[in-house]
């Protein structure tokens, strides 16, 4: 009865996968921040773990879907009893680092089912009453789900700080409300993935410029981007601290050189791949006796 | 300063989107539930209103992913002021009928950021304390967006009416409230778009041997699965009901045949696109001089 065995693509990619294998450990510990990191030191044009071109990036980021929706699958079905491990995958960036394309080209490559995927825009009237991690908290994922945050909680130590949106007492107090937070969240048995993208001025203006020029792209851009991009010392200022501050063993920052769109979404992937690969979920067994349900159905 | 003009698959696809709009407004005819329609004299190996194998439907698939994005975006552009026309995509159908494949391979290619997707479970403690519509209000998409319903309202009719978990009068009352309900979405902006999978018994049963046969499907398997299975006449009977009831101008119903998954696929897909064609959202305008910030952007 069983109409297929294997999954196609379980045999013909294995040589790819084993070498995507290696890069997704080496990716991964690159981009790790590290105490003593430097935002400013690193080159968003670079593509560190990776030698390869754009078309050799691209293969491997269809190669690795087979194995990153497979593990997707083993840590949902060990969730579906309500209990088990989570993902939370944070993304952050300037305005055009690309959050858009990693939420369409790595997060839409795995299966809609196992994603809960949360934007979050300034807070409303509602949100504003409430202590700033209350919609983050009501937004975690929930046993065998990948949550994934378009921007997040460090919304409230960016654009915060920049633009003072609270007093500076508030926003210093935030970095350590944050790591206990996210130990908390931790503890609870979700893994925390947190990403920032990294380009530089020059390639903002130039996909800025791209959003004015072609007519399809208007309605991605807002006149108070640029208000934003005159501030851009302030908020790398303001990305080096929250690195600095909330980078810790349970939820660690990846830094992912973004200008170059092709090796920020291989790198983000295999950063995820990774960590799926660390949680290791097996299939898991069955509650029921399955000679007895076959010969159920067999009479049905 | 823009880096391409037109989107990859803008050229190259055309000949196979031509072809494939014709197929989406003839498949969307042809599984458009009229009044007469009986669920029992559709067969559900059938493949209404298209003649090609499955190769060519898995391509067909991939090549109208493309235009589906497009106008998936449009939409999308136009819902970011907070009004403006959304689509809501229900998808009902038996046990092993292939809704999560739908979800996989059809919703699956859209940009998640453009989906809110919510799977109706039986209702929890909560929800019991409301109406039955309280849940299915709370999860209608925003402005923009495609919302889709992995099982729905639908479900209070269907094993509400099988299982006898209401009084009859109470699920004989629900089609027109149900109705009333569906006409004020679309009169609100929502295209809704219903959707029955169609198998039949003998490809329920192989399916299910499958889930027992692999291990890696045990999680998808509940004995409870076995005890629905043997009240397959009431529930078919119970579809042909809602269909009879609930198919209106403003919210038809597809039935559409599934025992081949890749028909029901291309097919699910082709309705969808055949509504977002006839939305034809345009992409929205600048609310701002484009060639004023063009220069604000050049001087930053």
């Amino acid at each position: 009865m069983a109409k297929k065995k294997t999954k196609k693509s379980d045999k013909k990619s294995d040589k790819q996968l084993k070498k995507s294998g290696d890069l997704a450990a080496e990716i991964t510990e690159k981009l790790c921040v590290a105490p003593g990191f430097e935002l400013s030191s690193l080159d968003a044009s670079s593509t560190p773990g990776y030698k390869g071109d754009k078309a050799e990036a691209e293969e491997l980021l269809a190669a690795s879907a087979a194995e990153l929706g497979e593990l997707q699958e083993r840590l949902y079905a060990n969730g579906r009893d309500g209990d088990g491990t989570s993902v939370l995958l944070v993304i952050q960036g300037m305005d055009t680092s690309g959050k858009g394309g990693i939420m369409r080209h790595v997060v839409g490559s795995v299966d809609p089912q196992g994603v809960s995927l949360t934007s979050f825009k300034a807070p409303n009237a509602e949100e504003r009453k409430h202590p700033f991690l209350w919609r983050i908290r009501k937004a975690l994922p929930k046993p065998g789900m990948i949550g994934v945050f378009d921007r997040s909680h460090y919304e409230d130590v960016l654009i915060a700080r920049v633009r003072n949106l609270v007093p500076a007492t508030t926003w210093q107090r935030r970095y350590s409300q944050i790591n206990t937070f996210e130990k908390s969240v931790t503890d609870n048995g979700t893994r925390i993935i947190k990403v920032m993208l990294h380009i530089d001025a020059d390639e903002q203006k130039a996909r800025l410029m791209e959003r004015l020029d072609r007519r399809d792209k208007w309605w991605k851009f807002n006149p108070g981007d640029i208000d934003e991009r005159e501030l851009w010392d302030a908020y790398q200022e303001a990305y080096q601290a929250a690195l600095d501050k909330t980078s810790t063993d349970s939820a660690a920052w990846y830094v992912v050189p973004a200008n170059r769109k092709w090796y920020a979404r291989l790198a983000v992937q295999q950063i995820l791949l990774q960590h799926l690969r660390e949680l290791d979920q097996p299939w898991p067994d069955a509650d029921f006796d399955v000679e007895e349900q076959k010969a159920r159905l067999e009479a049905s």
